[in-house]
């Protein structure tokens, strides 16, 4: 049998090869290129291993935001995944001596079984706890200062987080500032809306039990919300910051709405896909002259494209699925698995145009109402508003890394055997704009929630601050006025797909 | 272009459906496999989800022992990696305010530049430390038990190892016996052989800094020894235990001689076959009653076989080359890559029958220095006691999941699309085996080690009390004399391949 060995390679081999032409280690080798340094992105592509020469740069004055950055860290809460595991929580905090436990959700998760599941659990233990249940979905820096507020004086020795993306997001806030009493809020803000301040204490422990599959906070440092006061979406994201175990219990989704698992689903699709297609970690500059300064945002890197396209892989496969089949169990719970996965994805890579537009879109709501939101006011659901402009978003990246792209359409199930690398971008756009239309319920485009090209010079403007996101879109030009220019062109092409 | 989407899978496509099948959610479905719940692992396969009725199993008296698992849990240290990483690490000293660090290492290791880079780090950021250079390669109790007592006395408030999975296992334990200054040495290593006890407590920052490409123990919660009254290789085991930040220097590997490459390469080579083909977490018995109890060495979980299969096809790709050109950087930097990511595999799925043999094989060393290895005493090293049974091992466990031996001979090149179920343990065997003799100087099984037939008995003796690895081997026997049988048979096939 040794003779079948090392014979021609087989579908797998083949796909794993792929894969390969697409890392870091080699340059792109699309037929297309024939000079394999030539590369589409505005930066220029340095060998990887050149940057030995550099390692003497933290003791020589070598001035390090000219350098490229040299290294990627891969950092995720740990996960722990079953059908019921909610109610092992109790023992989780009783096990980290926890006494005294803030628990954070919202009006609506309250009252679900995920949070009695949670009481009975904490009860059993005997561990002492109180619940907030005040925060907003879409949280405002208002009532994060709220929930904040909340926090200091129970002053708790560890926090749990039962809810989507809003929640966890707060809790982290929550934890954050309690363990930062003195610090002011706008000091661990993003730059430049906030003084982006690193997190250098360790915080208090955080559990976090997601009830949707989406946002994939459970496993990230990031958290997001509304500053008022500068109109923009902005966040704070630090590993510290991160949840210390996720527990994700895929009975705890079985209550989503249709629409909701819909909308956050598809914000595991774009996050996959971002993180998939960002600009290489090794790509980014400045090099950081301290680890804590290196972002979690750091741009695509061996591991994070491994959960990426793992990812994208199955919420392909599950989400229409989980969405018309509310028995369907399986696929939800390999939905919240795909969106955790994507959370660690993301998480250590970063997303990019879809996300980065996706604020001044959920934000400059003209008056759209997402069919099934019960919700009294207008809503652009988060996902939704990132979805929207995936097709024109991964036009406009297609050349920066063909290969990366037709690898993402094959995970859509398109035959790309005879797609020119040219197409790469538009036969991926196609992909998406199928995949949406497929899904059911989603808008068309921009002109679909309302907007028309009166709006692009507001949502172009809304996203020019989202300078932490940008800077992993590859193709996108670093001099304002040409980005500006880009953007406008990715509004204009994101109105109908 | 929309035409082209949905049309006939590709090959990327269908090798993503071949990982598919063969994961939890689906009974194997290999076409000779009529019966889709036919299941050749001695314990009946179970439904993922029928789990959902022991879900009150911690409220209500259920006996958990007889209950199987629902739940898996992912845990890994940080991970930094990138050329010349090594000299970030004073400041992640002072990052987390450590200021009197115990740094570990070996003899050999310590006049290498990676201590030298560490020692500047620290020195540069003005921290004070020690260093312990004592580390036994392939430690036994009594040399641990010198390390703690170096360490209780310096009390340092963080730990750093630089070395190979000797040193870094040493560290661990230096880490957790000065944090139970109090604790009998016997307290907390595996049962049988030991008492088994969780670690509760949090520990000091460790960060491991592998000079090796095999051993992942950066990533993990391990460390083996040897227990020599028992005369057995065992070890303590708990997520607790794994270190804070691992960090993955290639420019730290490239002194490795060729033969340790190639054996440390093949200890990555078998971590990563035998996670993938462990049983799967949903298949161990008993259900922990308290999460602190789920074993690191679960068996095989989604999250675990992405990293599994990863490191397989990288190292299937690299080791060769790492070996035959000391000058192929590439090669070397992504067999360091892939020993981490098998060791996030290994470390949430555990390894099986090619480690539980491997302990008595090296212990029981008739005679045999292997080749390169330049040291006075006889010499198995690690990863050639691992693969030289790993033929055998395959061979064995082939029938317990074919759709996961197949894809592994895929990795390994083969063309698996006329093979029959039935051999697919013989093929994967057969293509380690073309494998290992590609390499090149590796024992073509136990009779070029010096093994002769009469060995056998003491092989399978030493072998039994591997209880932990033991249990996650599919298709091996519970009951004593059966699994005895079947290992004298495994250690026959092994004598040679």
């Amino acid at each position: 049998m040794v003779a079948a060995i090392r014979a021609a390679p087989s579908a797998a081999t083949r796909a794993v090869s792929l894969l390969r032409t697409v890392q870091y280690a080699h340059p792109p080798n699309c037929p297309c290129h024939s000079n394999p340094g030539h590369h589409h992105h505005a930066r220029p592509q340095v060998d990887r291993y050149a940057q030995h020469t550099g390692r003497r740069g933290f003791a020589s004055p070598v001035d390090l935001s000219q350098q490229k950055e040299y290294a990627f860290e891969m950092a995720a809460s740990s996960i722990r995944f079953g059908p019921g595991v909610t109610q092992e929580v109790g023992m989780d905090f009783k096990n980290m001596g926890a006494k005294r436990v803030c628990v954070v959700t919202d009006s609506t998760v309250r009252h679900l079984t995920a949070t009695k599941q949670v009481e009975e659990a904490l009860s059993r233990e005997g561990i002492e706890f109180t619940i907030f249940d005040k925060v907003r979905v879409e949280p405002k820096d208002s009532s994060i200062k709220e929930a904040i507020d909340f926090a200091k004086p129970y002053n708790p020795d560890a926090f749990l987080a039962v809810g989507g993306g809003s929640v966890i997001d707060t809790a982290k806030l929550m934890n954050l500032y309690t363990e930062y009493p003195e610090a002011d809020f706008l000091d661990f803000v993003n730059a430049p809306l906030g003084n982006g301040r690193p997190i250098d204490k360790k915080l208090k422990p955080l559990v976090a039990i997601p009830t949707t599959a989406g946002t994939g906070s459970e496993t990230t440092g990031t958290a997001i919300f509304d500053l008022v006061a500068k109109k923009a979406k902005t966040g704070i994201a630090h590993r510290n910051l991160k949840p210390t175990l996720g527990i994700i219990d895929p009975l705890n989704t079985k209550t989503m709405p249709s629409a909701v698992k819909a909308s956050s689903g598809l914000d595991v699709l774009c996050h996959s896909l971002e993180s998939w297609t960002a600009i290489p970690y090794n790509q980014r500059v400045p090099r950081p002259t301290n680890p804590i300064l290196r972002p979690a945002y750091q741009g695509a890197n061996p591991i994070s494209d491994i959960f990426s396209l793992s990812a994208l892989r199955s919420t392909v496969k599950y989400l229409p699925r989980a969405v018309k089949d509310p028995e369907d169990f399986e696929a939800q719970s390999e939905m919240l698995l795909a969106a955790t996965l994507a959370g660690v994805g993301f998480g250590n890579a970063g997303v990019h145009l879809c996300h980065g537009m996706s604020y001044p879109i959920s934000g400059q709501n003209p008056g759209y109402k997402h069919a099934g939101y019960e919700v009294a006011h207008s809503i652009i659901p988060h996902g939704v508003s990132v979805a929207v402009s995936a097709p024109a978003v991964f036009r406009f990246t297609g050349p920066s890394n063909p290969e990366r792209h037709l690898a993402a359409a094959e995970a859509f199930g398109v035959d790309i055997s005879n797609v020119k690398c040219e197409d790469a971008g538009a036969v991926l756009a196609d992909a998406i704009a199928a995949f949406l239309t497929d899904l059911g319920d989603q808008p068309k485009g921009l002109k679909d929630l309302g907007f028309t090209s009166e709006h692009i010079d507001a949502l172009v403007e809304g996203t020019i601050p989202q300078a932490r996101v940008l800077m992993l879109a590859p193709g996108l030009q670093t001099e304002l006025e040409k980005e500006r220019e880009q953007l406008r062109a990715l509004f204009e092409d994101s109105m109908a797909y």
